[in-house]
């Protein structure tokens, strides 16, 4: 059979990789595709001598790729967002099929560039958009394509994930494991759109979109980062049989659907709780399966170029899934304010007799059922130039808007000589 | 759109799922597949006035559905062997896609279903044959199309894993929690097919088909059972560091395919070890993607029917895979006594001087390299009318015929006073 000709865009890591499996791999690839898939064309605005292309045409303007009468279908992979999103338009207005790694364009974008998808019968596939190297989108979109899915809980940010375990099993203090990370490779020079939680929002974004039928709604997404857990946390939670984790979150519930990303408090007995390092995971209940889990590498060269290759493999037998226009049942995005958790609370207050109980009573004012509570006695700090003790308080599920009402009388208490540090506990089995 | 016909045979329990989400998630389903799936004709030798089948049409004779002018595509859910085949072929002859549960007939007739469906060309799918829920089929046949597969380790049996965490988490005799199981219907009345592995080995099988182009070769698959797992291995493998899991096992060696399911002690750290009671798991390691892992109900009504259903959504949308006459590249499956493992050993002998000395001598003179080993003499035994401890042995990886023959001189020993217990560690790193 006539091969499938790919264009490449972008010549960086990704891509390599592309070039890389595409060539090891090519018996295995054709024997699943049914014809072999060759790149026939490759842009990158900054040559790269090193990469040794053989006879494939090569040029620095990106933007001869989706016209090009020898390519059948674009790989994106140059990154950013205006350009990107050029290019992937191009390409499905010349009817072809469109292949991405880029999550931001699609988080931003995915509404108009599914809708020229559909109207010119094209695909376009991003498996390797969301947590590298795992078939999420796959598993979402096929392998779950018989249930009602009710909510997804995912540790989809390596960076984050890796900090957040070096704090936990080495004690590392959080700037030292984001220095380690640098150092490593795995957080860039300027890691604001990881540890800030911006990168796990536009891959919670996409998997909302496909799991519940809504449009791409990323700028309802209530993000927060890892930059204000302290090890002192890390090691509360830990005694209290959890491991903080930062999660993706989106849940349906009877006002619409929750889309949030936070540092989270999981029950150590739970394997996301045990998920390591760079490692992604993503667990799905559906209605009819249950708990689903899906685990691997969410970024690097290979994982993530061997899910741009799977949906080229897709496009080659023509088995890519068109975009459907997504009528979103009208699903709204519920504001967090209207939200519902459990939470954790690192409340500093003076060692003194009667600053517990005051505590206590503000919250049962609230209707604020407490799970456990602690004095810490034996942490006694003396840095404030007074003697004060962490109170550690989990709750059960409390209406946010409550809870705001709550602390913000409990950090009002003249006892209380800090800042209260608050983290969502996973409560997903209470959903 | 025309919706897409079921012919549904059987109306045990699966197939009841079947029907339910069908109808209770119609809305999703229809909004993924492009059209309504519904069932038009059901059969099953047992009537169950019980199930409200509306206005579907009923028969008690299942070889009605194949040539059924109001079938599109038929499901096989009756199980056993010979009528089933018998079903599935006179549907594909008939031209209309398959979809089954039955790991039993896809196991040992894959190869001719198969080249049936081929000739055809029309689908025969059965993600619902391996691991339930888990979208297992479609991440190694989509997901990872892009990777040479090098090995697949799964816990694919809940009945072997709920005794074996029974055992690990309650202290629970193999005896006790089988009773247990049974009680729970985790277990059969007769449980030989899972305790013996061979459930477990037909999914083996299925799994290296697809992932490595093989043909189906279940009769080549080397199975051991749990029968023969005691407590004490249990503890003595958590001192150690491991759990012991019933693991389905295919891996690519320079020599071809070793294809085994066999109790293997895995590493504490790893997921797949802490995979509790019914639930299953696949880690698959690819030589793009790396590992990744496929955590999940293994059985249920709704979890196998959640896969039933989404292979009817891929039929429905013209996307499921045909399948591909394998070439199997030549593919040989390794004999187990060609084949190497890293084993635990445990080796009861007289509480003597010298003994323990002897044992590591003939393991030397074997070139078998000693992980660690220790004689617990505080586990003295005196059942046999005379003293005596269990020496207990990890060793390095040795060819399995190299081990028999250390074994053989070892048993022979006068101060081993009982059968040597073997078990197979993980060592999938190493490979």
């Amino acid at each position: 059979m006539e091969p499938l000709r790919v264009g490449l865009c972008g010549l960086g890591t990704v891509a390599q990789g592309v070039l890389r499996i595409l060539s090891d791999n090519a018996a295995e690839i054709e024997r699943r595709a049914g014809r072999p898939i060759v790149v026939t064309q490759v842009a990158s605005r900054r040559m790269r001598p090193e990469v040794d292309l053989g006879d494939i045409g090569f040029s620095t303007d990106v933007r001869t790729i989706p016209g090009h009468p020898d390519v059948d279908v674009v790989v994106e992979l140059i990154g950013g967002e205006d350009t990107a999103l050029e290019l992937q338009q191009a390409a499905l207005e010349a009817g072809k099929a469109v292949v991405t790694a880029n999550k931001a364009v699609i988080a931003l974008h995915g509404d108009e560039l599914f809708e020229a998808a559909e109207r010119q019968g094209v695909p376009i596939c991003f498996e390797a958009a969301v947590a590298g190297g795992i078939p999420i989108i796959s598993a979402i979109t096929r392998g779950l394509a018989a249930n009602e899915v009710q909510w997804i809980a995912g540790i989809i940010n390596g960076t984050s994930n890796y900090i957040l375990t070096a704090m936990t099993e080495g004690g590392e203090a959080f700037d030292e494991a984001l220095a380690e990370a640098q150092r490593l490779g795995y957080a860039e020079a300027d890691p604001t759109f990881d540890i800030e939680g911006i990168d796990a929002a536009h891959k919670l974004t996409i998997l909302a979109a496909l799991a519940f039928g809504m449009d791409f709604r990323f700028s309802e997404v209530y993000t927060e980062g890892i930059g204000r857990i302290s090890v002192e946390d890390v090691e509360y939670a830990r005694r209290l049989g959890y491991r903080i984790k930062h999660l993706g979150l989106a849940r349906r519930t009877d006002a619409g659907v929750e889309l949030r990303v936070h540092p989270t408090l999981v029950p150590d007995y739970r394997l996301l709780a045990n998920v390591q390092g760079v490692m992604n995971a993503i667990l799905v209940h559906g209605n009819a399966a249950g708990d689903t889990l899906y685990y691997g590498a969410g970024a690097g060269e290979l994982p993530t170029a061997s899910a741009v290759v799977a949906d080229l493999v897709e496009v080659a037998r023509g088995k890519a899934l068109l975009p459907r226009r997504q009528d979103g049942d009208g699903l709204e995005v519920v504001p967090i304010i209207e939200s519902e958790s459990a939470y954790y609370l690192r409340i500093p207050a003076l060692d003194r007799p009667g600053v517990f109980a005051r505590v206590a009573t503000i919250l049962a004012e609230h209707n604020i059922s407490i799970e456990s509570a602690e004095q810490r006695a034996q942490a006694i700090h003396t840095d404030r130039d007074q003697a004060w003790v962490p109170i550690v308080i989990v709750t059960q599920r409390v209406p946010e808007r409550i809870m705001n009402d709550a602390l913000a009388t409990v950090q009002a208490l003249s006892e209380v000589v800090g800042e209260i540090t608050r983290i969502r506990v996973d409560d997903l089995d209470d959903a």
